[in-house]
């Protein structure tokens, strides 16, 4: 199983990053959640803290390049033709193409799935669960009440949303833009990870038999 | 594994009824497709024709609406306050819903998982593919060309989307109006029966234990 990637973009308190975490660790693969963005910006060159928050806190196109523009201003990272924003993505975009070809990962968020489209080494998942249950699992993980909970979901949704549709013109939520969708709540943890593992297994035995037809 | 009920939603071309008759059969399960309309026509006291395309031809709901009216004008079955595609529909749910209490099937199309949307033993599926593989496939099926195939793709796909957008206002495709989702050409079909019945299993388990807990 060294060649397959596999991809996992999650709603906000529907346990896919754990997930995913589990995962690597059963499947022996590395774990790239908030790791990618220094990597990234190692690769890029632009400076580490313009990447955070890129991917949650989106909620807005136009305010997100006003608050990284301010950042920028003062730190003098701008490339004059085009929004660093955009210089962001691009960058996260180019290491998860890196990674996703070497293979034997899992990389959480970032549009991971469309980036790595066109790599047939790729396992692309989509995690989500009802509102309700997310709303209860972020209260207690955060320790907040309901209401503050449901405030906090309702603001990822909406950036997460925001920032995938921008960037990959596909709809959030879409479960053809994944090969393997699962709302984590209803089959529940243990058995979410126990399917995503056999799916990477049957790609990953069928890849090298690929690749044993037709060496590189 | 009694009591578990299983719906499929698939894109016309995607496999996705044939892939749930096999998985019927593996769980020795019933089987509704087509069968399901004429039961539903015989308990709702509707004929059975009036039951034919209503999903797959309402690329235009005014269009169904008037062809049906065609053929009740005819027959004479029409009730004054309900538009007959909604007794149509509510028929099928009400068919769907007891099968569905029952457990031990497997229900294609009709929009079975928002009928069941309330019901705990249900596992809810999605099962789609690729455009240009949906095309060569119904091609292949049809033996008719890929430009005709390529139509009759686009005109299955239109009506079945309104028919779902219409009934439920859930977005055809998006993956959280199901359990699972999987794109049966990425996975495969054996593999996507696979994963199905793995969580079918997994599923029908945990109810026989809460069953168990709290007998009716």
């Amino acid at each position: 199983m060294k060649r397959l990637t596999i991809t996992i973009s999650r709603e906000f308190g529907s346990g896919g990053r754990l997930i995913g975490e589990k995962l690597a660790k059963q499947l022996n693969f590395s774990f790239f959640d908030r790791s990618l963005l220094s990597m990234a910006a190692k690769e890029s060159g632009l400076a580490p803290f313009i990447f955070e928050g890129a991917e949650d806190e989106a909620a807005n196109k136009l305010l997100f390049n006003l608050a990284i523009g301010g950042y920028v201003s003062t730190g003098g990272f701008a490339q004059a033709n085009i929004p660093l924003s955009d210089q962001v993505f691009l960058a996260q975009s180019e290491t998860i193409l890196r990674l996703g070809k070497e293979g034997g990962c899992v990389l959480i968020g970032r549009c991971g799935n469309y980036a790595l489209r066109k790599e047939l080494n790729c396992l692309k998942v989509f995690i989500y669960a009802p509102l309700a249950e997310r709303v209860r699992h972020v209260a207690e993980r955060e320790k907040m009440s309901l209401s503050e909970a449901e405030a906090l979901v309702g603001k990822m949704d909406k950036g997460r949303t925001n920032y995938y549709e921008h960037y990959t013109d596909w709809r959030w939520g879409d479960a053809r833009s994944y090969d393997l969708a699962l709302d984590s709540f209803a089959l529940g943890w243990d058995l979410s990870i126990k399917l995503i593992q056999t799916a990477a297994e049957a790609l990953a035995a069928k890849l090298s038999v690929l690749h044993q037809r037709s060496p590189e």
